[in-house]
């Protein structure tokens, strides 16, 4: 893809954007509203080149993560990119993209309720979900009994993470059967997603893990194929991991998310076996400083409501003087503190940017991601799933 | 207010609610789609009378703040028992507000680029904003030089907490003579706000550093009484002080927000002099089990885009064995971990509902407030203002 096909612009130098807004093409950055979220189009545009070159070079296909960025935009940038589907955390975002026409949907995280079973009756004949639980499955087939088409299933599997899938390879054989024998369910193959392991710091030791917990996966897919019931689809891995799993000759495609924006908490990994970090910082958070009146900080116009707390703070704050450290102040509030030494100050109005620790959940506290190429504001997309 | 005019119903059992849904009046809360934000309309009308109470009898006025709900059905109801206007922390809240139709917005936060300030000046001339800044000062006074009516003025003072406002007294008189013979602004008075107080554990300790600090805002007062500048508004406080605000005979209101939903960060403080808490808990999270074949914990799907994750966890997990805790198992993921020496065990599909730890970064996360009587879902309101 030529980096002029990643936006959708008009022949004009404006048009209206998603929020209503009429962006004006030669607005630079400093005249966005803040707080606001940044994308900058070529970094993004280098990550999904890099990502398919990664998976074409191993032999495995791409299903992305859309938790990472909740957006129809990107999520169609990453098909035109060779990416096979979308995976989807949630049932909402699945509603969103799936209504969009997007490809190959998956849907990684049970969908357990009979409110929400019913709402995944209503989603396009190729959307999958993935199924661990036996109430589960017999729900499940129970509703799909009357659908025009059966739902393809997955099974997760539990490979250490502990949080979700089937930890045992018998029970997994077993419920593979049931689907396998079920006319309202398709049987399509396994999910196993080591979360954990996703940043795992140094590449040599977390490939060590990975190698070492593939055995499980491994076994699973044996006993799935000596019963005659091999997977079709193998699907799992993460950014920390995507370049590791796509060696090991077990999974038929990755999902990872975050690559297309990079945070701080995966800058820190060493993503690639020499030690280089492949993709480049795309998302930033724009604010403007509100109050100068201190010697030791300024305050800017960003805390807990536009950066994820969870992952540390934000760090690389472009336009402030060297040095300088972030801290909360509050839900809209954050303190630059200056470095010690340092005379430059920073003056009310004066605009910076800050690389996030944690992308996902800080592009769920936004609704527009603004794209910028350079210095101008060239195009803005909606988030369109955030909050569900 | 009667608890009945609580909620703007129909007079049918169902209505269509704000995201296109029709809402079955009686629908039980068990059947509402997980995550969600529910609001439980007793305890939030309850507090909506109590904190008029205490206003009341203080003699004080309550402009509530909006930054806590970002809601305008909420705001309405706060309207309806007796307060004077909404606060809000950013322009993106005024600026839904004030369309809403609601009166007396305050902006606590200053407006500071020359992008924001021409959004201010589209707003209703009721609204009112707080500025600190000499720069700010000439620029606002430049944007509204032909403006209709004078934009109304506060100044912010720093009374401690080092995050916004002017520390010197002799420059908020400095700034507030400017104000006052400025023809496009008017001298509306000041703002005055602890935020760093408002936690301070035990009621006898919050007050006694209250009242110290209580000297600088004075101070301020009887300084711009002297130069003839006698402010006509004195506002600040929040939920963890307004009761002890209200007493001082300094203010003329209140900016409490977190007192209609209650988190567990305030249930831990001693809000009223007796040590009891005046304010019942009106926001939970709804969650329900998606994975549940391990021993020692069962997985919900709420995680770090459910819960802000700035003050702690989620706690009292209605619906769960007494004992069981919370963590955080990634972006859509929380265990439920068992007590030990419990055998009661959680099941796939379970629901259950938590409180959450901080309550405005938490909403913010949401669209809608799923408003529940008993068991029932009674309506759904939109959280109008988030991410804004």
């Amino acid at each position: 893809m030529s980096s002029g096909a990643l936006i959708a612009m008009g022949e004009a130098i404006g048009r209206t954007a998603p929020n209503g807004c009429f962006v004006n093409l030669e607005a630079s950055r400093q005249q966005i509203s803040t707080p606001a979220l940044l994308l900058d189009l070529d970094a993004f545009g280098r990550n999904l080149n890099t990502m398919r070159s990664m998976a074409q070079g191993a032999g495995v296909n791409v299903r992305p993560h859309a938790k990472a960025h909740k957006s129809i935009e990107i999520a169609r940038r990453q098909i035109e990119a060779g990416a096979v589907g979308i995976s989807c955390a949630t049932l909402g975002e699945a509603e969103i993209l799936a209504a969009a026409g997007l490809p190959g949907v998956l849907i990684t995280s049970p969908v357990v309720t009979p409110a929400m079973i019913d709402r995944l009756i209503e989603l396009p004949s190729s959307v999958m979900v993935v199924v661990e639980d036996d109430g589960n499955f017999d729900a499940l087939e129970a509703a799909f009994a009357s659908a025009s088409k059966p739902l393809g299933v997955l099974i997760d599997v539990d490979v250490g993470q502990h949080r979700t899938g089937i930890a045992s390879s018998r029970r997994a054989v077993d419920l593979a059967r049931r689907i396998a024998g079920s006319a309202s369910l398709q049987w399509r193959g396994i999910q196993a997603y080591w979360g954990h392991l996703q940043q795992v710091l140094g590449f040599t030791e977390r490939r060590r893990q990975v190698r070492a917990q593939a055995e499980t996966l491994r076994t699973v897919i044996n006993e799935l194929r000596a019963a005659g019931l091999p997977p079709d689809i193998v699907t799992g891995g993460g950014t920390g991991t995507a370049s590791i799993d796509a060696e090991l000759g077990l999974f038929t495609e990755v999902q990872p998310g975050s690559y297309v924006f990079m945070d701080s908490s995966y800058g820190r990994a060493e993503l690639w076996p020499d030690g280089r970090c492949p993709f480049a910082t795309s998302l930033f958070v724009r604010a403007n400083v509100v109050s100068a009146g201190r010697p030791e900080h300024a305050v800017i116009n960003a805390g807990l409501k536009s950066f994820a707390a969870d992952s540390g703070l934000p760090v690389a704050i472009a336009g402030a003087p060297a040095g300088t450290t972030y801290r909360f102040m509050g839900d809209e509030h954050g303190a630059l503190v200056y470095a010690e030494g340092t005379n430059e100050r920073l003056k009310v109005g004066d605009g910076v940017e800050l690389v996030v620790s944690h992308c996902d959940p800080t592009v769920n506290l936004f609704d527009f991601l603004h794209c910028v190429r350079g210095d101008r504001l060239v195009d803005i997309w909606r988030i369109d799933a955030r909050g569900r």
